[in-house]
This record gives structure tokens, sequence and C-alpha cells, in this order.
């Protein structure tokens, strides 16, 4: 395993560079005075540096290690609290947080660094800062001011830590059918009570409370997702005062025993007449959840980016320095028995990839990132809801594509390793246990491919998709004429030649969305790679004479983005073959002849 | 996880109508005395018996358990000896041996349903005896007749036990670079001294002996793999009676923790002047070992088909069984609270995918056993050497398409079980973990794609490629037009006009060999599925009306066939595009610019 580096370079490219950012946050009034470019790169400096000398070196043994739980708690593996500690003093925790309650108030773009820097770091470790910060936004988003000012600035601090309480044993995908029940108290406070499965830092011994967000129903509810409530459920209770009170009747019954991200505390949790308060409406607790799960799902793509970021960062040292055969030119170091292995077609071919798809997901989610941001603080209401369709249509390609394309990365880290790659210690195939599960939670891959065929694409008649289109099409004409032009016009064409085919096929034939959903949306995503490409590459070369002592970067850029147009983006011919292929495959073979 | 039941219906159907398998043997000499349909059959279904009730429910446990080290040695997991016992008893060590010293004969289109069987059963399990039989292969194949017959008989038996030993820590692919030594003891025998790493089944407690087939170089020997000499030394030194004499100096210093296949003891093994004794020539170890390569390459590709099956059997069964959501045309349970997830289009999906790759994997792999067998067996010279050739272009297709499918299919079974896949207790993540191994040992699956378009391609000009084309052109031509001639035959076109491609690029580019093999090797196996499936097709359609019992089976391969034409061989689209793009976007980054 390589020492992580955060690419600092890359990503004030992305940011700066290409989308422009700090000129947005110098343009709206809720930032301007916050947060500028030096503030930005001083910050992303001491959190590469936390990342890399603080988290990342804790991260192969506590996979070794593992959590530990007893009756009276769960405890993380040894050094995570001194981390955590030191994660919280940074700042981090709170750091896109609302600054009335003691939040820094930083735009998205910036932030989504530090979600890439720590899921790189240690995916395990920074899912309980995250999961506060998730926890925080729903918060501030939905719950009552009394709430807010109790709650809010002690998970921004890092003080208490927060969970999501959502999936049940029977109930997953299918939030409708929960049986977590909720008791009106008369008092202002409710009683929760039922079980909930596969929550994330729903026990830990990082922090004196953890605050629950409980999805439960009422007496009264409706059936379905109509019918369910949200209610924060602290661990301990909490005075008027914000000083701890007695315990609450939240307990953790037991652990999950996973594949990866061992150090993470996956929880079953028991909430037996837990005392909880209604966040939001009475039966809109889904909404709630809704308007936290763009921030939450980009977050999870970003996951399987930072994941394959290090991947990368150790494959691409092994292959440097792992010597194994020669090249088929002819020897490049005679000196040696062998020759360095990235010398081989087939090992550039691995690394490359991983390289071209790394920035391309960097790109990507920065780009959904400055969306968050324009739809939260431009002063303009169409680029506000502009923005804000556009996150809708997005959110699902970053989460599902960033995350598959994260575990064909850390696969292919490991697979240049060889035998090595399959050993724990050199903690390649850590990382493809550890990325593996950004696929399956926060919605699995499928339901996301679901949600942009169905509900952002096919239920809006393809508006939001025209808009995005109408974007790249101004992208293209926008600017000079070059290599990338024609090729991202054709494939942006093909890409809405199936759209409307879908769109047409949808409306005849109810299976199509689901059937087809998952190849649509790995066409869109590499379409929408590769307008990313042709982005980076029209800046990189604007600036490649200019900046000639970062000519390497620049070239490296333009490289890669051919790259990826010559060999990654043909990926897109056979998904658009089979994505318009009907249902009548999917669908003929009942069930029994399986 | 699922009670595995191997799939005998299917086995029976790709040996018998479609290769014909039992017709060959009863027309060859060597094998018509030997196994005829029935006793085939019989031998399947004890194998099956074994597979499910005696080794499959070991699996997961030895996952949780491991092996142990200890400086007396290496011990299995709980039930692993005694379920060793049984499978010895049950002949299979030696299925097919020679029978001239105790083997049983069999071809390799039967035992090939073993290999699969056991590999579904438990990978893990199956190493142990398998690596015996490859190492009795080589013996067979190269050793003097003293050798063969004290060691084979015991190796056949199961009594004993064997390993292959070739990678040291700096030597993997690169085997001319091995430091292991052997001196001439001036007796017959050699002294060997070195230490190997990543020995499956170097050390274990299942058998009293295990005999290590070892490469290493003699003093005087030229550098590289034309240096490389192969001795069989034994764990225990054997008198010439066959009975056990003193402890050799052969030592397992420790084991490799491995992301799976945790209950396959995997060796760091020293050799400290052990005796040993050469097998075939002088120098010529890399050669002998090239004998048993095909078999071997078969064999772990598969165990990717073998997993996958387990993973699809699992899936099939939690995807029939667990009710989240409704059916996008209407509840079809509506009286439960939700409909099993099968009803779900992307659900399907994931299940079809991979039973039509399994199926697709089974014909593939029975055809490349036929082969096999054809040129062992049969007594035309010419068809012997015809078909010797294609299992040399096959071999690498097979080894690195059925894993790599192997590793996507478990991972949609995963995927299938939301987020129960990612828990250790359902098994699935144990599948995932476990299959990832056969991408990288016996030759990374980047060898494999050289091995087939540098060796077996390019370096005859192309001339297996004709006949492997001419073969699927004559059945084209051999049976009635049908709904896939046409399509095979396109896709087949792609592929030739690609491989003259490459030919023409390979002539002047020395690099385009390494930088396209992947691509090629992929494109090579969809044609290839998308040929088995025709024929798979073209029996099913002979028999859906004469067997009306039976229709659902054929019918099932009907529909799973068009699947396969419709959603998956378009993959191939994307694949010819980046293949025949060139060297440059490969080898243009210089090496400090990654």
């Amino acid at each position: 395993m390589a020492d992580y580096q955060a690419p600092l370079r890359d990503m004030r490219f992305v940011m700066y560079e290409v989308f422009n950012a700090d000129k947005r946050w110098g343009q709206w009034p809720a930032t301007q005075e916050l947060v500028d470019r030096e503030t930005a790169d001083a910050f992303l400096e001491e959190g590469a540096k936390l990342a890399a000398r603080t988290v990342a070196p804790l991260n192969r043994e506590g996979d070794e290690e593992g959590c530990h739980w007893s009756e009276e708690g769960v405890t993380t593996p040894k050094g995570y609290k001194a981390a955590y500690q030191l994660y919280s003093e940074a700042g981090l925790t709170g750091v896109a947080g609302n600054p009335e309650y003691g939040g820094m108030g930083m735009p998205k773009a910036l932030s989504a660094q530090f979600d890439e820097m720590f899921s790189s770091a240690s995916l395990a470790f920074t899912l309980y800062p995250n999961l506060t910060s998730g926890a925080a936004l729903a918060i501030d988003a939905h719950a009552c001011e009394a709430l807010k000012s109790l709650y809010l600035p002690k998970l921004y601090s890092g003080e208490w830590a927060a969970a999501m309480c959502l999936t049940e044993s029977h109930s997953g995908t299918d939030l409708g059918i929960i049986k977590t029940r909720a008791q009106d108290n008369g008092d202002g406070s409710y009683s929760i009570t039922g079980t909930k499965i596969f929550i994330t830092a729903g026990e830990h011994d990082l922090t004196e409370n953890i605050i629950h967000l409980v999805l439960a129903k009422l007496p009264d509810a409706p059936a379905g997702p109509k019918g369910i409530s949200m209610f924060l459920v602290p661990k301990v209770n909490v005075n008027k005062d914000g000083s701890l009170a007695d315990r609450n009747q939240v307990q953790c019954g037991s652990l999950e025993h996973k594949m990866g991200i061992k150090a993470s505390a996956t929880c079953v949790i028991n909430y037996d007449g837990a005392k909880g308060y209604l966040v939001g409406e009475v039966n809109k607790g889904l909404n709630a959840m809704f308007t936290m799960m763009n921030y939450e799902r980009l977050f999870v793509g970003i996951q399987g980016l930072g994941t394959s970021e290090m991947s990368y960062q150790s494959a691409l040292e092994y292959a440097l320095d792992r010597v194994q055969g020669r090249s088929a030119t002819g020897p490049q170091q005679p000196e040696k028995a062998a020759d360095p292995i990235i010398v081989h077609g087939d090992v550039r071919r691995m690394l490359l990839n991983m390289k071209a798809l790394n920035e391309g997901g960097r790109a990507f989610s920065t780009y959904v990132a400055t969306l968050l941001d324009t739809a939260k603080f431009s002063p303009d209401e169409t680029e506000r809801k502009q923005a804000s369709e556009q996150v809708g249509l997005l959110t699902p390609v970053v989460k599902a594509f960033l995350t598959d394309i994260g575990l064909e990365s850390c696969v292919s880290g490991q697979q240049v390793f060889g035998g090595h790659g399959y050993i724990r210690e050199w903690g390649q195939e850590q990382l493809v246990r550890d990325v593996r599960i950004a696929q399956i939670y926060e919605g699995t891959n499928g339901i996301q491919a679901l949600d942009l065929l169905g509900r952002k694409v096919v239920m809006n008649g393809g508006a939001s998709f025209k808009q995005f289109a109408a974007t790249i099409r101004r992208f293209i004409a926008e600017g000079e004429s070059d290599e990338f032009s024609a090729p991202l016009e054709q494939a942006l064409a093909k890409l809405e030649t199936l759209t409307n085919e879908l769109l047409s096929q949808a409306a005849n034939d109810p299976n199509v969305v689901n059937a087809s959903c998952n190849d649509y949306l790995h066409a869109f995503s590499y379409v929408s790679y590769a307008w990313m490409w042709a982005m980076m590459a029209r800046e990189a070369q604007a600036r490649l004479s200019a900046a000639a002592q970062e000519d390497d970067f620049y070239q490296a850029k333009m490289i890669t983005a051919r790259y990826f147009y010559k060999r990654l983006l043909p990926r897109m011919e056979g998904l658009l073959i089979s994505a318009a292929s009907g249902t009548e495959t999917v669908f003929e073979l009942p069930a029994e002849q399986f």
C-alpha cells in the first residue's frame, strides 16, 4: 500500500480551472464572506495532511481488528477515537454546516474534496463523521428551532455523533413496509419501539452521545411510504441546557460481520419505548430523508472514487517498482533482471483505465457538487431551480456509476499486484472489499438506475434530460472545435436517440424502465464522463503554452482525455443496443424456469 | 446460501446432446471399455451427492476458521480431513488418471463436471485434490518409469497429495528469474535449496505425504526460462517399496493471509537441501509444466463457473423468496406486503446475466474438455493435432473469460441480496472473495490474453484462428438457418475483421499485442459464447416437440439464448473499437506522468 497523497493539484484543477467554483463563491452573498480560493486551499492542505498522516495509517489495522460489541456498547479499533478527535477539531464534521448553529457554511464543491480524501484514507473511518454531517443536514432542513439549537452545534463540533436508521430486516429498498412504531407521549415527545438493522455508526465509543434519526410509523399512519415519520432519538437523553440526562432506551443488539469496512460499526439497534422527537411533519419522513439524499448519494459516489484513487496510487507505485518480464520493444532497464511492469501494455491499460475514470469521476462529482451549491446559494431563483433539477437527474448517476467504477478500478488495482494483490498485508484486496458496499447501501445501484430512468427521465417526459443535453451542446458551441467536439456530439446524439426510444417504449410497456435502466445509466455515465473529459481537455489545452512549468500536468490531461475517448467511451456502444432491446428477453422466462 | 444442487440436467445436456461426448467415448479404443453414458451418469450422481452433502456444508465454516500454522505443520479446518477421505474413496482424485498406475482413465469432458461441482461446493476444498491431479498429470507425462510407479498410484488413490511450486517472491509471471537451486548429488537425486511462495496445498494435514513439483535451476543452467528444471520433492522421503522413510528438508515457513479461499493453505515453503528427483529433461522444466497447463487452466476457468453457479443458485432462491416492492405491471402477490423481487426487471437482468453466462460457460468449458479428449484419445493423428491446436487457442480464453465472468456473476449474485449480500453469514460475499483468486493464479488473466493474441494468433499468422472460424462457419452451414444464424455469422465476421486488423498492426508495432490483448480476448469470448448458445439452441429446438415432458427445459434454453444475443453479445461492440484503436493512447503517457 502506497502512502496516500491527496491529489490536491487535480482537485484544484477541477474546482477552479474547470468549474470556476471560486468565482461563484465570490458572487454568492452566503459564501463571499466565508470562503475564497486562499481559504479553501489552506483548508484543503490541512485536510490532506490529516487524511494522509492520521487517518490512512489506521485503515489496515482497523480492518484486522474490527469493532467490538459488549452489553455496555461498541468499541472502535485502536486509534479511532484519537483520530476522530483530530478530525472534529479540524472542523471537518461541520464544514458544510449551517453557520447559524456553528457550522462553517462551506460549499459542497469544497467539502466534496474532503469526502474523497477521507474515503481514500479509510472508508470505514470516514463513515462516522459523515453520517453525522448527513443527519445534521436533515435536522437543519426539517427540525424545529428548539431541536436545531439544541443538537446542531454539538453535531457540527463533533462532540456528538449521529446515525440514520431506516432499514429493518424485512424492509430495505421498500421502506413503506417498516414496522417500527411511534406513540405520541402527549408531552411533545414520542415513544419509539422497533428494531433497525444495518445501522452504520449506530453505536460506538467515539462520542458521548449518538443522535439517531429513526423512521417509524404512528398508529393511525396510512399504509406504505406516505405513512412514515422521522424522529430524533438520542442515545442519551438531553436536558434543555444541552447537558446529558439519563440513558434512553436505545440498545445495540449486535454487530454485523461484513465483507469489508470492518472498522465501521454496522449495528442492529433496538428501540424499546425510546424517547424521540418528531422531525418535520407527521407522515412526511421520507420527504425529509430525500432532502439529504442527494448529498448522501453524492458522498457515496465519492466513496467509490476515493477508494479507487487509493487503489490507483498503490498500483502505480507497485507497477513502477516491480520488475517482471521485458518490454515488447526491448529491455528498458537492461542492467536489471527485468523491466518494471509499467512497460507492459496491459498493465498500462489497467492503470490508464483507473486514471481516466478517477479523474473523470472527480470532475463529475465536483460538477454535481457545484450544482448543489448553485441550488443552495444562488440568489437567482431560475438558476437555483435549474440546478436543482440537474442535481436530481445526475445524483443517481454519480452514486451508481462512481461506485460501479470504484469496484472495477479497485479490482484493476488489485490485478496489477498479481498474487500479492490477493494477500491481505498489501492492502489492495481490502479496498475491493470496502468499496463493494458503496454499490449496495444508500439505495442499491439498481434503485439508482430506476430513479434515473423512471423518475428523472420518463416521469417528466425527458425534460431534465433535454436540459442536460442542451448544456453539453452549449459547451460544444461555445468553444473552438477540437479533437473531442465531434466525438462528444456523436456520443450525445446516440444517448438522445436511446432516451427517445426508451421514452417511447415506456409509454406502452411498464416493464421497460426496470429492464433497461441499468444499461441506460451506464450509457448516460460514459457520455457524462466524455463531457467532463472534453471540458478538462479544453482547459488543459488553453493552459499548455501559458504555464510551461506545468506542461506535464496539462499534457497528461490531454493524453488521458484521448485515452478515455479511444478506449473507454466505446463501451457505450453495447449498452445502447442492449438498453433498447425491449423487455421480452427479460420477462419471457417464467420464474419457475430460472 | 442455498443448498447446492449440481446442475446435472444441464451437464448431461452439454455433454451428450450438444457435444455427443458419449458417442466419441464409444469410438475411441482407450475409452470404449472404460466409460459409457450409464457409467458416467452414475458417477455424476455420486459426485453430485458428495459435493452437495459432504463438501458444500464445510465451505462457510472453513472460511471463518481458516488454516492453522505451527512449527509441526499446517492443520486444515474442522471436517476437511474426513471430507478429503470420502473424496478420495470415491475415486475422484484419480478420475482422469492413467489406468496403468491406478487412475480411472475417465475423459476430461466428464471430469470437468466434477471440477465444476466441487468448485461450487467449496473452491478452497477442491484445490487440495485438484493440485494432486494436476501434479500427477505432469509426473505421468514426464517422469521416468521408476518415479511413476512409485508415486502415481498413491496420488491417484488420494493417499498422498501434491503441490506445484513455481512462484518466488521476486518471480511470478517471469519464471526465468527464479533463484531456487538444484545440485546433483551424483546418486540419481538432487539437492534443492530455495524458497517458494503462494504454494497452494504446499503443507496440510490431509495426507501423510505431500509430493512437491519444484522448479529450480542447476548450477550451469542457461539464464532465463530455458534454464529451468522440474524436480519431484517429497515432504517425507519414500523408500523403494513405497513406504515412508525420514522427513525431507521441506518446511512450511508460514501461511499467507488472503482475501478468500481461506481454508486452502497457501504456503511459503523452504527447501533446505531437500532431496529431489528430476522430472523430464534437464532445463526442460517449463515444457513439463506446459503439458499440464492446458488442463490446469481449464480447471481454473471452471472454478469461475462453479463459484458463479453457486452464487446464481443462492441469488435465485433469495429472489424468489424475498418480497420487496411491487411489479411494474401491478401486484403479483396482492395478499403479501410486497412481491418477490424476481418480478423486477433489473433483478431479472442480474439473474439472466448469470444464467446465460453460466450455461454458456458450461458449454464452452465442456467443449474445450472434449477437444482435450480428442487430442488425447483420438486414433486419428490429424484430428488429434487439430484438436490440440484448438485447445491451445481456446485455453487462455476459457481460463480468463470464465474467471472474469465468474467475478462479475458473483458480484451480481451478491447484489441481488442487497445489504444482506454484504453480510458474511449469507455466504454470497465469500464467493466474491473466493472467485477473485482465479483471475490471478495459474497465469494472470493479462497473461492469458497475451498468450491468446501473441502466441496463439499473431505468432502463427492467425492459422489457429482461421480453423476456429471455419469450424463455426461449418456449424452454421450444416444446420437449417434459424434466428441465431445471421447474428452469429455477423459477430464472427466482426471478430475476423478485428483479428486481421491486429495481425496487420502487429507486423509494424511490437506493442499492439500487449495493449490490445485484453479487449481482444473478451471480444473473442463473446463470439465463442454466441456459438455455444447457437449450438445449444439448435439442439433444444430440435427436441422441443419430441420431448414434451422436458419442454420447460428446452424452452428455457431458447429464451436464454435469445437473452444472450440481445443483451450480452452487444458488449463486444465496444471491445472491437477499443481493441483496434492502436497503441498510441496506451503508450503515449511517460511513466513519470501517471
